[in-house]
Protein backbone atom coordinates (compact mmCIF):
# COMPACT_ATOMS: atom_id res chain seq x y z
CA UNK A 1 0.00 0.00 0.00
CA UNK A 2 1.42 3.70 -0.62
CA UNK A 3 2.43 5.85 2.02
CA UNK A 4 -0.67 8.29 1.24
CA UNK A 5 -3.25 5.34 1.27
CA UNK A 6 -1.22 3.58 4.32
CA UNK A 7 -1.95 6.44 6.45
CA UNK A 8 -5.24 7.74 4.81
CA UNK A 9 -6.52 4.19 6.29
CA UNK A 10 -4.99 4.80 9.46
CA UNK A 11 -6.73 7.97 10.37
CA UNK A 12 -9.93 6.15 9.32
CA UNK A 13 -9.45 3.64 11.89
CA UNK A 14 -8.63 6.36 14.79
CA UNK A 15 -12.04 7.82 13.23
CA UNK A 16 -13.98 4.95 13.50
CA UNK A 17 -12.93 4.11 17.59
CA UNK A 18 -13.20 7.93 18.51
CA UNK A 19 -16.72 8.83 16.69
CA UNK A 20 -18.37 5.90 17.94
CA UNK A 21 -17.73 6.91 21.45
CA UNK A 22 -18.26 10.44 21.40
CA UNK A 23 -20.36 10.75 18.29
CA UNK A 24 -19.93 10.78 14.81
CA UNK A 25 -20.79 14.35 15.03
CA UNK A 26 -19.47 15.09 17.67
CA UNK A 27 -15.77 13.97 18.29
CA UNK A 28 -13.62 16.55 18.00
CA UNK A 29 -10.31 17.21 15.61
CA UNK A 30 -8.02 18.15 18.30
CA UNK A 31 -9.07 14.45 19.65
CA UNK A 32 -8.01 12.81 16.36
CA UNK A 33 -4.83 14.80 15.75
CA UNK A 34 -3.87 13.37 19.37
CA UNK A 35 -4.89 9.86 18.59
CA UNK A 36 -3.24 9.77 14.88
CA UNK A 37 -0.22 12.12 15.67
CA UNK A 38 -1.04 14.09 12.87
CA UNK A 39 -1.51 17.58 12.34
CA UNK A 40 -5.55 19.07 11.12
CA UNK A 41 -3.49 19.80 7.37
CA UNK A 42 -1.73 15.99 7.53
CA UNK A 43 -5.78 14.77 8.26
CA UNK A 44 -7.80 16.65 6.03
CA UNK A 45 -5.53 16.35 3.27
CA UNK A 46 -6.51 12.52 2.49
CA UNK A 47 -10.54 14.37 3.21
CA UNK A 48 -12.86 16.40 1.04
CA UNK A 49 -14.59 17.33 4.76
CA UNK A 50 -15.81 16.17 7.84
CA UNK A 51 -18.57 14.47 6.74
CA UNK A 52 -16.70 12.65 4.25
CA UNK A 53 -14.12 11.22 6.98
CA UNK A 54 -17.39 10.61 9.09
CA UNK A 55 -18.74 8.78 6.87
CA UNK A 56 -15.89 7.11 5.83
CA UNK A 57 -15.68 6.29 9.75
CA UNK A 58 -18.78 4.55 9.92
CA UNK A 59 -18.26 2.24 7.04
CA UNK A 60 -15.09 1.24 8.44
CA UNK A 61 -16.78 1.09 12.12
CA UNK A 62 -19.91 -1.35 10.84
CA UNK A 63 -17.82 -3.84 8.23
CA UNK A 64 -15.53 -4.47 11.87
CA UNK A 65 -19.03 -4.98 13.97
CA UNK A 66 -20.77 -6.79 11.17
CA UNK A 67 -17.99 -9.24 10.70
CA UNK A 68 -18.02 -9.86 14.49
CA UNK A 69 -21.86 -10.02 14.79
CA UNK A 70 -21.46 -12.52 11.30
CA UNK A 71 -18.28 -14.04 12.69
CA UNK A 72 -17.99 -18.20 11.53
CA UNK A 73 -21.71 -18.36 10.62
CA UNK A 74 -20.43 -20.45 7.30
CA UNK A 75 -19.26 -23.37 9.54
CA UNK A 76 -22.98 -23.95 10.47
CA UNK A 77 -24.99 -25.92 7.83
CA UNK A 78 -28.68 -25.51 9.75
CA UNK A 79 -29.72 -21.79 8.89
CA UNK A 80 -31.83 -21.87 12.51
CA UNK A 81 -28.83 -22.92 13.78
CA UNK A 82 -26.92 -19.86 12.29
CA UNK A 83 -29.47 -17.54 13.36
CA UNK A 84 -28.95 -18.42 16.89
CA UNK A 85 -25.18 -18.52 16.54
CA UNK A 86 -25.65 -14.94 15.34
CA UNK A 87 -27.46 -14.29 18.01
CA UNK A 88 -24.93 -15.34 20.20
CA UNK A 89 -21.74 -13.30 18.71
CA UNK A 90 -23.98 -10.47 18.92
CA UNK A 91 -24.38 -10.50 22.58
CA UNK A 92 -21.00 -12.47 23.22
CA UNK A 93 -18.28 -11.03 20.96
CA UNK A 94 -16.57 -8.02 21.52
CA UNK A 95 -15.55 -5.98 18.16
CA UNK A 96 -12.13 -4.13 17.81
CA UNK A 97 -14.03 -1.08 17.40
CA UNK A 98 -15.25 0.19 20.96
CA UNK A 99 -18.59 2.23 21.99
CA UNK A 100 -20.97 0.18 21.00
CA UNK A 101 -23.16 -0.62 17.88
CA UNK A 102 -22.49 1.95 14.76
CA UNK A 103 -26.13 1.99 13.66
CA UNK A 104 -27.45 2.44 16.84
CA UNK A 105 -24.95 5.36 17.63
CA UNK A 106 -25.67 7.02 14.51
CA UNK A 107 -29.64 6.30 14.42
CA UNK A 108 -29.93 8.54 17.09
CA UNK A 109 -27.08 11.10 16.65
CA UNK A 110 -27.73 11.60 13.40
CA UNK A 111 -31.55 11.77 12.96
CA UNK A 112 -32.11 15.01 12.10
CA UNK A 113 -27.90 15.90 11.19
CA UNK A 114 -26.15 14.86 8.85
CA UNK A 115 -27.79 13.10 5.68
CA UNK A 116 -24.68 11.56 4.63
CA UNK A 117 -24.05 9.76 7.38
CA UNK A 118 -27.79 8.69 7.79
CA UNK A 119 -27.55 7.29 4.35
CA UNK A 120 -24.89 5.59 5.25
CA UNK A 121 -26.31 3.98 8.45
CA UNK A 122 -29.57 3.44 6.80
CA UNK A 123 -27.48 1.18 3.88
CA UNK A 124 -26.24 -0.51 6.96
CA UNK A 125 -29.38 -1.57 8.14
CA UNK A 126 -30.10 -2.74 4.84
CA UNK A 127 -27.05 -4.63 4.51
CA UNK A 128 -27.72 -6.67 7.93
CA UNK A 129 -31.49 -7.25 6.97
CA UNK A 130 -30.33 -8.65 3.53
CA UNK A 131 -27.53 -11.16 5.12
CA UNK A 132 -30.46 -12.39 7.84
CA UNK A 133 -32.52 -12.32 5.59
CA UNK A 134 -30.85 -14.96 2.82
CA UNK A 135 -30.21 -17.19 5.33
CA UNK A 136 -33.70 -17.59 6.46
CA UNK A 137 -34.22 -17.56 2.71
CA UNK A 138 -32.12 -20.49 1.70
CA UNK A 139 -33.44 -21.97 5.06
CA UNK A 140 -36.69 -22.13 3.16
CA UNK A 141 -35.32 -23.75 0.39
CA UNK A 142 -33.37 -26.24 2.75
CA UNK A 143 -36.29 -27.28 4.05
CA UNK A 144 -35.17 -26.02 7.19
CA UNK A 145 -37.40 -23.13 7.53
CA UNK A 146 -41.47 -22.88 7.20
CA UNK A 147 -42.47 -22.10 3.67
CA UNK A 148 -45.00 -18.86 4.30
CA UNK A 149 -42.27 -17.33 6.84
CA UNK A 150 -41.56 -13.73 5.50
CA UNK A 151 -37.73 -13.81 5.60
CA UNK A 152 -37.29 -9.52 6.01
CA UNK A 153 -40.11 -9.82 8.92
CA UNK A 154 -37.84 -12.32 10.49
CA UNK A 155 -34.53 -10.35 9.95
CA UNK A 156 -36.64 -7.59 11.35
CA UNK A 157 -37.43 -8.67 14.18
CA UNK A 158 -34.12 -10.33 15.33
CA UNK A 159 -32.60 -6.84 14.52
CA UNK A 160 -35.14 -4.84 16.43
CA UNK A 161 -35.21 -6.66 19.49
CA UNK A 162 -31.68 -7.02 19.61
CA UNK A 163 -30.87 -3.16 19.08
CA UNK A 164 -33.57 -2.40 21.57
CA UNK A 165 -32.39 -4.82 24.42
CA UNK A 166 -28.85 -2.80 23.82
CA UNK A 167 -30.60 0.54 24.52
CA UNK A 168 -32.21 -0.98 27.72
CA UNK A 169 -28.93 -2.54 28.65
CA UNK A 170 -27.14 0.48 28.22
CA UNK A 171 -29.26 2.30 30.67
CA UNK A 172 -29.13 -0.33 33.25
CA UNK A 173 -25.51 -1.30 32.74
CA UNK A 174 -25.87 -5.04 32.70
CA UNK A 175 -26.96 -7.55 30.16
CA UNK A 176 -30.12 -8.73 31.59
CA UNK A 177 -32.26 -7.26 28.80
CA UNK A 178 -30.03 -8.80 25.95
CA UNK A 179 -30.48 -12.67 27.45
CA UNK A 180 -33.93 -11.74 27.73
CA UNK A 181 -34.18 -10.75 24.31
CA UNK A 182 -31.96 -14.34 23.03
CA UNK A 183 -34.00 -16.62 24.78
CA UNK A 184 -37.45 -14.98 23.43
CA UNK A 185 -35.60 -15.38 20.20
CA UNK A 186 -34.83 -18.56 20.43
CA UNK A 187 -37.94 -19.92 21.23
CA UNK A 188 -39.39 -17.97 18.45
CA UNK A 189 -36.96 -19.29 16.33
CA UNK A 190 -37.50 -22.77 17.54
CA UNK A 191 -41.63 -22.27 17.18
CA UNK A 192 -42.52 -20.59 14.67
CA UNK A 193 -39.81 -20.28 12.37
CA UNK A 194 -38.19 -23.95 12.13
CA UNK A 195 -39.60 -26.71 10.18
CA UNK A 196 -40.32 -29.42 12.58
CA UNK A 197 -40.06 -33.02 10.94
CA UNK A 198 -42.46 -35.19 13.19
CA UNK B 1 -48.94 29.44 41.58
CA UNK B 2 -46.52 32.33 41.92
CA UNK B 3 -44.67 34.23 39.14
CA UNK B 4 -41.77 32.50 39.76
CA UNK B 5 -42.84 29.38 39.80
CA UNK B 6 -44.51 29.63 36.77
CA UNK B 7 -41.69 30.61 34.80
CA UNK B 8 -39.61 28.24 36.27
CA UNK B 9 -42.60 25.51 34.57
CA UNK B 10 -42.39 27.40 30.92
CA UNK B 11 -38.98 26.94 31.15
CA UNK B 12 -38.88 23.66 31.71
CA UNK B 13 -41.42 22.94 28.91
CA UNK B 14 -39.53 24.63 26.21
CA UNK B 15 -36.06 23.29 27.58
CA UNK B 16 -37.69 19.55 27.28
CA UNK B 17 -39.27 20.19 23.70
CA UNK B 18 -35.39 21.96 22.60
CA UNK B 19 -33.38 19.23 24.45
CA UNK B 20 -35.23 16.05 23.29
CA UNK B 21 -34.69 16.88 19.80
CA UNK B 22 -31.53 18.68 20.29
CA UNK B 23 -29.93 15.91 22.83
CA UNK B 24 -30.57 17.03 26.69
CA UNK B 25 -26.85 17.60 26.52
CA UNK B 26 -26.63 19.39 23.23
CA UNK B 27 -29.38 21.71 23.37
CA UNK B 28 -27.94 25.03 23.21
CA UNK B 29 -28.83 28.14 25.84
CA UNK B 30 -29.21 30.67 22.67
CA UNK B 31 -32.11 28.34 21.66
CA UNK B 32 -33.48 28.29 24.68
CA UNK B 33 -33.27 31.87 25.04
CA UNK B 34 -34.96 32.40 21.90
CA UNK B 35 -37.80 30.02 22.67
CA UNK B 36 -38.57 31.46 26.62
CA UNK B 37 -37.80 35.00 25.30
CA UNK B 38 -35.89 35.15 28.53
CA UNK B 39 -31.75 36.38 29.13
CA UNK B 40 -29.83 33.66 30.57
CA UNK B 41 -29.85 35.37 33.87
CA UNK B 42 -33.32 34.98 33.66
CA UNK B 43 -33.26 31.37 32.93
CA UNK B 44 -30.48 30.11 35.55
CA UNK B 45 -31.70 32.13 38.35
CA UNK B 46 -34.25 29.37 38.75
CA UNK B 47 -31.64 26.39 38.33
CA UNK B 48 -28.10 25.82 39.99
CA UNK B 49 -27.09 24.15 37.23
CA UNK B 50 -27.46 23.06 33.09
CA UNK B 51 -27.58 19.47 34.54
CA UNK B 52 -30.01 20.46 36.73
CA UNK B 53 -32.25 21.94 34.23
CA UNK B 54 -31.34 19.33 31.99
CA UNK B 55 -32.74 16.69 34.61
CA UNK B 56 -35.85 18.36 35.06
CA UNK B 57 -36.47 18.72 31.36
CA UNK B 58 -36.27 15.04 30.89
CA UNK B 59 -38.48 14.59 34.18
CA UNK B 60 -41.12 16.74 32.17
CA UNK B 61 -40.57 14.82 28.87
CA UNK B 62 -40.66 11.77 30.06
CA UNK B 63 -43.74 12.11 32.23
CA UNK B 64 -45.58 13.54 29.25
CA UNK B 65 -44.33 10.40 27.33
CA UNK B 66 -45.66 7.72 29.53
CA UNK B 67 -48.79 9.66 30.10
CA UNK B 68 -49.61 9.31 26.43
CA UNK B 69 -48.37 5.85 26.37
CA UNK B 70 -50.81 4.49 29.39
CA UNK B 71 -53.35 6.67 27.86
CA UNK B 72 -57.30 5.36 28.95
CA UNK B 73 -55.76 2.31 30.05
CA UNK B 74 -57.80 2.15 33.30
CA UNK B 75 -61.13 1.71 31.15
CA UNK B 76 -59.49 -1.99 29.88
CA UNK B 77 -60.03 -4.61 32.29
CA UNK B 78 -58.48 -7.52 30.97
CA UNK B 79 -54.34 -7.75 31.68
CA UNK B 80 -53.99 -8.71 28.00
CA UNK B 81 -56.34 -5.93 26.51
CA UNK B 82 -54.66 -3.44 28.37
CA UNK B 83 -50.84 -4.25 27.06
CA UNK B 84 -52.13 -4.49 23.59
CA UNK B 85 -53.92 -0.77 23.98
CA UNK B 86 -50.52 0.12 24.92
CA UNK B 87 -48.93 -1.08 22.44
CA UNK B 88 -51.42 0.79 19.78
CA UNK B 89 -51.05 3.97 22.26
CA UNK B 90 -46.83 3.42 21.41
CA UNK B 91 -47.30 3.39 18.37
CA UNK B 92 -50.02 5.62 17.03
CA UNK B 93 -50.24 8.63 19.82
CA UNK B 94 -47.83 11.58 19.12
CA UNK B 95 -46.94 13.17 22.72
CA UNK B 96 -46.99 17.04 23.14
CA UNK B 97 -43.06 16.48 23.47
CA UNK B 98 -41.62 16.95 19.91
CA UNK B 99 -38.16 15.05 19.54
CA UNK B 100 -39.39 10.85 19.88
CA UNK B 101 -38.40 8.69 22.97
CA UNK B 102 -36.57 10.65 25.76
CA UNK B 103 -35.45 7.61 26.98
CA UNK B 104 -33.93 6.44 23.46
CA UNK B 105 -32.78 9.91 23.37
CA UNK B 106 -30.85 10.18 26.56
CA UNK B 107 -29.52 6.31 26.37
CA UNK B 108 -27.30 6.83 23.66
CA UNK B 109 -26.50 10.77 24.27
CA UNK B 110 -26.02 10.68 27.63
CA UNK B 111 -24.29 7.16 27.61
CA UNK B 112 -20.60 8.53 28.56
CA UNK B 113 -22.01 11.94 29.21
CA UNK B 114 -23.80 13.75 32.30
CA UNK B 115 -24.55 10.64 35.34
CA UNK B 116 -27.52 13.18 36.64
CA UNK B 117 -29.43 12.85 33.52
CA UNK B 118 -28.25 8.97 32.61
CA UNK B 119 -29.96 7.95 36.16
CA UNK B 120 -33.08 9.96 35.67
CA UNK B 121 -33.09 8.56 32.63
CA UNK B 122 -32.41 4.55 34.31
CA UNK B 123 -35.39 5.75 36.98
CA UNK B 124 -37.86 6.35 34.04
CA UNK B 125 -37.03 3.18 32.62
CA UNK B 126 -37.83 1.08 35.82
CA UNK B 127 -40.94 3.30 36.21
CA UNK B 128 -42.40 2.51 33.05
CA UNK B 129 -41.30 -1.18 33.82
CA UNK B 130 -42.65 -1.44 37.03
CA UNK B 131 -46.38 0.04 35.15
CA UNK B 132 -46.15 -2.88 32.82
CA UNK B 133 -45.03 -5.79 35.04
CA UNK B 134 -48.15 -4.77 37.22
CA UNK B 135 -50.37 -5.21 34.86
CA UNK B 136 -48.94 -8.70 34.59
CA UNK B 137 -49.20 -9.40 38.08
CA UNK B 138 -52.68 -8.23 38.44
CA UNK B 139 -53.41 -10.29 35.23
CA UNK B 140 -51.81 -13.41 37.34
CA UNK B 141 -54.16 -11.99 40.14
CA UNK B 142 -57.36 -12.40 38.23
CA UNK B 143 -56.79 -15.61 36.07
CA UNK B 144 -56.35 -14.17 32.71
CA UNK B 145 -52.94 -14.67 32.66
CA UNK B 146 -51.05 -18.46 33.07
CA UNK B 147 -48.95 -18.80 36.40
CA UNK B 148 -45.27 -18.60 35.96
CA UNK B 149 -45.10 -15.93 33.64
CA UNK B 150 -42.00 -13.58 34.35
CA UNK B 151 -43.98 -10.18 34.95
CA UNK B 152 -40.62 -8.48 34.53
CA UNK B 153 -39.41 -10.37 31.83
CA UNK B 154 -42.63 -9.49 29.82
CA UNK B 155 -42.24 -5.95 30.32
CA UNK B 156 -38.71 -5.93 29.18
CA UNK B 157 -39.47 -7.96 26.02
CA UNK B 158 -42.25 -5.42 25.22
CA UNK B 159 -40.23 -2.28 25.90
CA UNK B 160 -37.32 -3.66 24.07
CA UNK B 161 -38.95 -4.66 21.19
CA UNK B 162 -40.67 -1.41 20.85
CA UNK B 163 -37.57 0.25 21.51
CA UNK B 164 -35.42 -1.41 19.10
CA UNK B 165 -38.08 -1.07 16.33
CA UNK B 166 -37.98 2.71 16.85
CA UNK B 167 -34.36 2.58 16.10
CA UNK B 168 -34.89 0.97 12.82
CA UNK B 169 -37.85 2.95 12.42
CA UNK B 170 -35.91 5.98 12.57
CA UNK B 171 -32.86 4.95 10.67
CA UNK B 172 -35.60 4.19 7.69
CA UNK B 173 -38.06 7.11 7.92
CA UNK B 174 -41.22 4.74 8.28
CA UNK B 175 -43.58 2.31 10.93
CA UNK B 176 -42.42 -1.16 9.01
CA UNK B 177 -40.45 -1.92 11.98
CA UNK B 178 -43.07 -1.07 14.32
CA UNK B 179 -45.94 -2.70 13.16
CA UNK B 180 -43.74 -5.93 12.74
CA UNK B 181 -43.18 -5.52 16.18
CA UNK B 182 -47.53 -4.81 17.09
CA UNK B 183 -48.26 -8.03 15.66
CA UNK B 184 -45.11 -10.39 16.72
CA UNK B 185 -45.87 -8.49 20.20
CA UNK B 186 -49.80 -9.42 19.89
CA UNK B 187 -49.28 -12.88 18.94
CA UNK B 188 -46.95 -13.66 21.88
CA UNK B 189 -48.98 -12.05 24.42
CA UNK B 190 -51.69 -14.36 23.40
CA UNK B 191 -50.53 -17.54 22.86
CA UNK B 192 -47.63 -17.49 25.48
CA UNK B 193 -49.34 -15.26 28.38
CA UNK B 194 -52.71 -15.69 28.34
CA UNK B 195 -54.29 -18.03 29.98
CA UNK B 196 -56.94 -19.45 27.54
CA UNK B 197 -60.07 -21.38 29.27
CA UNK B 198 -60.58 -24.29 27.06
Amino acid sequence: MPKGQKTRARIIAEAASLFNQRGFEGGSLSELMEATGLEKGGIYRHFSSKEELAAEAFDYAWKVVLDTRMHDLDRIPNSIDKLKQFIVNFIDRRPSVPGGCPLLNTAIDADDGNPVLRERARKGLYEWRDRLSSIVDSGIKRGEIRRGVDAKEVATLIISSLEGALVIGRLEGNREALVTAQSHLERYLETEVRLSRQ
